[in-house]
């Protein structure tokens, strides 16, 4: 939990080491998760008399001691998105409170695409939109363990698992997994529950969610395109066209977007506000500018890559081709390209960057840039509500001279 | 073989048309290369006295009356793309005439990420740059067929062959393949040959195969285009935000980008020129333009679309986890989005999405798009040198009154 | 009046090297309400019975043979924007008829912006929205003398007429004006009448005008950003740094722009329909998807000029200054640049350029390209209502195997 | 001068604040001098032994006391590009010392652009550029009052001084000025001379004065990227628009820009680093990422403020048209717009745009956000030296696997 503006800044650095390593640090949701709770389950009790914050720190300090991870929930599968929780004609579409016993409470419905559930431990789960008081029901938060019975987990991995790792140098050794998680009446012992029909906080925990969320998504994308960056100047490098200058622009370009999501993430980090606990929370407004950045770039940053390294990207032959001996000799002849490199590094280099940017992987880092942690146009809304466009209006009337 | 504008819009049409349905038509480059010969042919025995374009006439007319197929073989592997030709350590790096006999000559050398090679009949073979004085040894074209002696195949198969249809609607029925192409000394007998030491020809015969080549992928990339933004509007349709005005947007930048590929593609054929072999060739600065503009676009429109559609283009469940039925219950309830539209009309459509933007099909088109039939940079030179700069800074001196 | 796809291709042609020139044409507009009417009234005529045809064409044939001259009077002043003009708390916001008599009708509104009505012999006056039942007084069309009685100007020049030719090379020679124009009950006799009331015409009449209207705007922006590249490479050359890299990459940019404008041009005026009455009506598809593109690249066109040339394009030193001889000579000792060229012709490019990107014309320009002849919003609407959707998704249902 | 990353931090909420309200702080190249010669005089005595730091804290100190104010004059005049300073055919093209006195140097050369000198006491002068042994001789900087014998300004004033406040209700209240500054072998004493020769420093005092000065333009561009917000956003309002979404959308995107050049601003803040004299310099990558951003946003905010408020921007009549009481009246009627909003207030707010986006001022700030503080490219090129690019394909090459 991070209880100063230098312990976001931390975190960013982590963040950014760590997926420039492996492009996913997976456990962030999980922190974020914690952050959100300690910051939501304080406020409600101010005004609710509840006591949440007791509950929630219980569990973390045990959580925290024995290392544990946690998935986070908050997607629901939403049906008709154009209509609320309680318009649903199936009630199902948003999880929801379904029975309240003196114990504990009993919820049903599902939640989509939740990273890594099933090698976790436990699974926060939350609302994912603000609701209103007809959707009371829906405004339901807890945390529990990954197999509780009635909870069923429907996995999907995304990567060629089967690739050795010659020919898939990167997704050989990580993958991720999401899962539809599917909660067919589940209890949830009292202790267990953060929120229960508090519904006016919904909007403050996924807004104290999704903050540190998206705040820690600027230091990955930042990593992941350090990866891209570097990849592209090796090929360059290797192919013998480092000082083409339209090359070394388009690898200034990738140097660029990095910087620019970490910057963000800077300051939002020194612009932290200390929230009621003692949490700090991220500058909700510059975490959202980066997001917006973020789900713009990786598609670029992408072609920028594949411009710069040529079409092998594509080709370059698997090691069962290689096993060929007479292929082999001859693909090594041919691929050759600078001549102080030895073949078989571009070889390599190149099955990373098909690796990297034309299979599973890309597809799944694709996807999460265009979607992940909320749509664009969401985090352009909520950017937008922190600026006080009134205030703006009324400096123009001074400069104009307009009096009301 | 285009023997006038409307025969390369008909073109276009055709090429649009079937990459609506295959994203690719694969037959493309054969065709062009047929074009190709016809033009530089023609002009190389208008000024050197050879008899090439009759060769090639014999050539080509048993080819089109036996509906055979080829493939175009330009790309060499240029090991250091600092050096040219000669200037390589291995003089192999680019495909040359190590041989020249009374009936035919010898070559030696190999052609890399030929398309569809493997189950063509024949493959056109041409150099891949101008050739100086210096690189008259590369300065080498001609047909060879597809299983000739000392010929080898590298191919590669970029798509998941092993897929069920159910899972992968797209990529389990079109595929893609492309070859390195190994010259042991390949004997290619004189009638074959249509190109041989004419270097200062080397240029023309490029632009003549690049021009059209490029300019069907100006159909290929609407084509395609087209089917992202018929899949854009169907998941939107599905979700229920089909008049939501951001998403509306989206579809409509979708719209904008495949018609402007067309339309360059129109102007090029309307502004082609007449060559001395009676043969079409469409405007080298407007097909360069558009093909800059498709090396933009690809990723852009795949962001789009996956923004529009969500993050079930990354998780939509297999056919296999369909096979549970206690799960495939629950898979239906839950992945209900708009209430008139049956689950499993969403789940394929999804799995389409998936298939098309996150697999190798995308990885291909990605790929594709960013170098395929040449760099974004090359397209750029190519239409630059199309326009005289020189006349522009006359004009202005005349606007400005300067007088030299 | 463009009567074959040739004609408009013409067009473009000339209005292309016309803008060149001067960058506006001017009288483009009075052409393209001939075209409309030519298209309009015809069909109103086959459906309605009128006689508008006959009308417009007798005025047209004497307009033509004394070479006269026409503004085009479309947009209201329109109140507020989001109510449609019988909504309007003051009827006026839309031109409209008061009174209709035997011999003629009387009209009361205005007109806003239209350009050089000062100076042309006649106005053509149409409605600028598609009019509804309810709205049918606003559905009125006609062509009034610039100096009909009750018809007032209020004009703006927006160019320093004041400059002397020496430092203003550009404007000082070429200007433009646009008026208000306020019809206070001016009569308009029967025969100059050409839509009463036809209010299901009106999207037609209006479509009629503005597509040829965004065609010869695609000529002249292109033409402008040729005077842009012209004047990026000449200073870019009497810098000294024509060779350098990013340099030539920016005039490549300024290239394409140009020329992707004038290959819209070309494609809508390839794909033209001949409309009932003979007229061609360039394809409104094309047309917009190409103005949407306009709106988007002169802002960027000046930028890259600006970053080419460099700070002196905002100091260069005036006449006046230069009348100084003590400071003359330190000038031009100190603002030489390439030692072949004359510090005068450097002097004179960098006002020139100047009057181009900094002063009035800039301006005008700058909100011509963004909001002239339609917000790109507007043109985005009508060309995505060219393309018809369904279609594209019953292609994806198709390819997905979705049955219905 | 700013001992700390808060005190920066100030510094860009002052720049923005007064930016805000005049676009121009005007007096921040004084200060960014002041920072500069901390900095590097300090470094230099270190290594040479000279004594400048304590000239430069004796100059300083009296400076601050009585509140002075200062230009910069770093920028050259060239002459050719292409060659280095000591390459030119004129000497003079780089200011340089001509001659060494016991009690001080004489200096010759022009230093061109110099925003406010005119107004200013003293004028800071320092070498534009990294100087080698060859170049020793322009290695020079020092501080000469701005009236000093052998120094003529020649200045130009970019702003229609003349316009009446109600026409020009931001540029008859807010002007600038740029000077070509001559120094006709001007004598400067040694105690203000800060270096002379020690050429191996240039870069380093370059740099201390570039990166707080671009520190400071990422302030004052998100200050009137704020301004075109505010003016955006209310002409919304008075046009009656203010809810229709791809208005939202483009007031949102000017947002977003304004925050984007904050954030990387109070990154580079957050990320200073204390240089030897206790100095803190802004981090110099984030600096100048965002200054290559500044250098792309400005035109594209201008145009997204036009297409926001229409084309009245260029037309709205002047407050001479007003002086006729009948047009006056007639205005007043059709220029209404939202019913609850005075014409007149619509009025003065479309003057207020068409001051900002259409005449001078717009002018002076495109040029200065396309190359002013250094060209974009040039920023580019610093930001990527920042970057250890071995670094990251040392990365890339453990990734792969690849071991040399
Ligand atoms: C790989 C991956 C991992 C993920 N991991 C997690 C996780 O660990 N935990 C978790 O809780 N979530 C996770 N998510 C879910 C992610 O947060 C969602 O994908 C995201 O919020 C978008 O929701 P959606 O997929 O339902 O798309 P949709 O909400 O359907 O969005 C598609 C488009 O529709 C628009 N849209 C939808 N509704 C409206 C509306 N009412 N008005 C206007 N526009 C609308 C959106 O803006 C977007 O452009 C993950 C997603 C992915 C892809
Ligand atoms: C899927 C696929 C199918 C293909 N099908 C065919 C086919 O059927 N027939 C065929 O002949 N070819 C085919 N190609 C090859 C294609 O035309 C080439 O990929 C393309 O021309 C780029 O060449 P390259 O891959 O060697 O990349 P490189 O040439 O290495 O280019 C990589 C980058 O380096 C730059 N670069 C390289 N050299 C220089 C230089 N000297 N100066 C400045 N910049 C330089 C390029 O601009 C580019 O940005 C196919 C390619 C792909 C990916
Ligand atoms: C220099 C110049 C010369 C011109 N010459 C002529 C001419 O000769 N003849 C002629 O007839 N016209 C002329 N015009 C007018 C031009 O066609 C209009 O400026 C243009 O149509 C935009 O209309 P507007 O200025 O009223 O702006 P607005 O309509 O107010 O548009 C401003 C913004 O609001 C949006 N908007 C407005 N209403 C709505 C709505 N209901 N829903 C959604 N969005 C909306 C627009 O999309 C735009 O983004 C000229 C304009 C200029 C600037
Ligand atoms: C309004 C205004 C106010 C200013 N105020 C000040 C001030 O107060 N103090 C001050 O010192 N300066 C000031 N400047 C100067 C400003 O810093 C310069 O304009 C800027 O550094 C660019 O230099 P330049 O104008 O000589 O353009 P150039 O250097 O000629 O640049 C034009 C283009 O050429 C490129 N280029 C030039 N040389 C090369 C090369 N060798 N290799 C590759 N590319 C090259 C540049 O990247 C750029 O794209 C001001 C400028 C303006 C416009």
């Amino acid at each position: 939990i991070c209880m100063s503006c230098q312990d976001l800044i931390k975190k960013m650095d982590m963040v950014r080491m760590c997926s420039q390593r492996t492009t996913c640090i997976l456990r962030c949701t999980g922190g974020e998760a914690l952050n959100a709770f300690s910051i939501a389950t304080y406020e409600i009790d101010q005004k609710r008399g509840t006591d949440y914050y007791k509950r929630f720190n219980e569990f973390a300090k045990n959580f925290q001691e024995n290392d544990l991870t946690a998935a986070q929930g908050m997607t629901d599968v939403r049906g008709d998105r154009s209509l609320k929780p309680h318009q649903q004609p199936d009630p199902d579409m948003y999880l929801r409170v379904v029975d309240e016993r003196s114990d504990g409470i009993v919820v049903r419905g599902a939640k989509a695409h939740i990273s890594g559930a099933p090698v976790m431990h436990e699974i926060f789960v939350m609302p994912s939109r603000t609701m209103r008081k007809e959707d009371r029901d829906f405004a339901v938060a807890f945390v529990v363990p990954s197999d509780a019975k009635g909870l069923t987990h429907v996995v999907n991995t995304t990567f060629r698992e089967e690739g050795k790792e010659d020919d898939h140098p990167f997704s050989s050794k990580y993958s991720s997994a999401e899962s539809f998680l599917f909660f067919d009446d589940v209890f949830i012992p009292e202790e267990r529950v953060f929120m229960c029909g508090e519904h006016e906080f919904s909007r403050r925990l996924v807004l104290a969610f999704s903050t540190p969320h998206r705040h820690s998504r600027l230091a990955c994308s930042s990593g992941i395109t350090d990866i891209l960056t570097g990849a592209s100047a090796l090929a360059a490098e290797y192919n013998g066209i480092q000082n083409v200058s339209h090359i070394r622009d388009k690898i200034n370009e990738l140097l660029l977007m990095s910087e620019s999501y970490y910057a963000l993430g800077i300051s939002a980090a020194t612009l932290a506000s200390k929230t009621a606990s003692g949490t700090y929370m991220p500058n909700i407004l510059h975490t959202n500018v980066g997001k917006v950045m973020t789900a713009r770039g990786l598609h670029e940053a992408i072609r920028l890559t594949q411009d710069v390294a040529g079409g092998l990207v594509q080709t370059v032959p698997s090691s069962k081709t290689y096993q060929n001996k007479a292929l082999a000799e001859r693909l090594d002849k041919y691929l050759k390209a600078k001549d102080t490199v030895p073949t078989q590094h571009r070889v390599r280099l190149f099955r990373f960057l098909q690796d990297l940017t034309t299979y599973g992987w890309a597809g799944f880092w694709l996807v999460v840039s265009a979607v992940g942690a909320g749509s664009p146009y969401g985090a352009k809304l909520i950017a937008s509500r922190e600026v006080d466009l009134e205030e703006k209006k009324k400096l123009i009337k001074r400069l104009c001279g307009i009096q009301e």
